[in-house]
């Protein structure tokens, strides 16, 4: 009866937690689809607003990091429990990361305004943010419905993503080659491709979060190389 | 008489923990020291051993990681001592990521050796990395002797390493400007010089971690900006 009891608060508590996991999510989506949205309309009021928002994310960062420590502190759960709790950290760490990333690329819309615009780039970079915005809406829904499916799934779209920017890597060479005064504006755009391909990594680390708190293990074996999570 | 076996039982599976850290942390040295000097010298043979030591540092990461939850799990550990367990996590994480760099810069060489050389350049690179990796063993340092002054300093040493950066960046721009053949070495050589950059974030991030562990609350307020740690 008292192992009962235990057990549930653990379960109320963790739910909390859970909760505050979902709104960061939110937030974050929000961010990459304004930030890319300030991009394409050139509209400083929106990035200004995404510069400005990353604060919220930053600080459920913080919070469910505390609560996550009392949460061990406190109920001492078992290494299954122990382990979801310590994912529930990592996936918000991986999703304040995020958040930066968008803040970052909301903060170059401020350089970029003043620039020549190169054609077609801006909403390929959109196209790319989308992509991501979408897997990170699914790997939270894996993450809340325990789906090692559509977690695996999230993992092997980020070989999309990884297309999508080497594509445009190639093509702001090309620019660059073409007009000198294309330089500068594309190491900017390249940057926020780059950023945006990294979004997606981290959103691939959520997943693998997913499937080793579903199954038990990383999915280092069964994983295409292509989308093994690497810093570059 | 239980308890302070309790105690010194977490102390002694700590100090365990902390070894490896330390063997962690001397591997990333050495791939930061080992990866510039590659590309300084084209030494293929030298960067495809950083690639391939890459495995062991990650092996670490993922045995720190278990220790750290058994580590929790069988000594249900107080408040303090659970901070710091946590903060041994992240501080292996950030390792893990400054390895991951460290890999890709070595990865680079292959494709550089073959381009128009940028003069002076891979000299500036290296004494970038050089820089990160003297921080890094300045935080590795503070962290075993809970140095908090130490850890301080490293935080403000980050700046040089961002001027650096920047320095380089205008003149990747320049050597593009000038001569359309550089465009595309100038691209790669940018990565590098960011990724050496983020690697100075994230041992600016173990700094904080680390001051963290001493004094309690993380360096938010008396940190200047331009250090503060964020992906870009």
């Amino acid at each position: 009866m008292s192992d009962q009891h235990i057990v549930s608060a653990f379960d109320r508590d963790l739910e909390g937690i859970q909760a505050h996991v979902m709104k960061m999510g939110g937030l974050v989506e929000a961010a990459i689809v304004d930030a890319s949205q300030s991009l394409l309309n050139q509209d400083e009021e929106l990035s200004a607003e995404v510069i400005k928002r990353d604060q919220a994310i930053d600080d459920l960062d913080t919070l469910i990091n505390e609560e996550c420590a009392n949460l061990i502190a406190l109920r001492a759960p078992a290494a299954v429990d122990l382990r979801v709790v310590l994912s529930v950290m990592k996936i918000a760490g991986n999703l304040e990361r995020i958040g930066d990333y968008a803040k970052n690329m909301a903060k170059r819309n401020a350089v970029l305004v003043h620039m020549t615009p190169i054609e077609g780039a801006r909403g390929a970079l959109q196209r790319m943010a989308r992509e991501v915005q979408l897997m990170l809406k699914d790997v939270l829904d894996a993450f809340i419905e325990r789906d090692l499916d559509k977690a695996q799934d999230v993992l092997e779209r980020d070989r999309d993503v990884d297309q999508m920017y080497n594509a445009l890597f190639r093509e702001f060479l090309t620019f660059m080659m073409e007009d000198p005064r294309h330089i500068t504006p594309c190491m900017h755009l390249h940057f926020i491709a780059k950023n945006t391909e990294r979004m997606g990594d981290h959103v691939t680390s959520i997943a693998e979060q997913v499937i080793y708190l579903v199954s038990g293990s990383l999915p280092e074996e069964n994983r295409p190389k292509a989308t093994r999570y690497e810093a570059e």
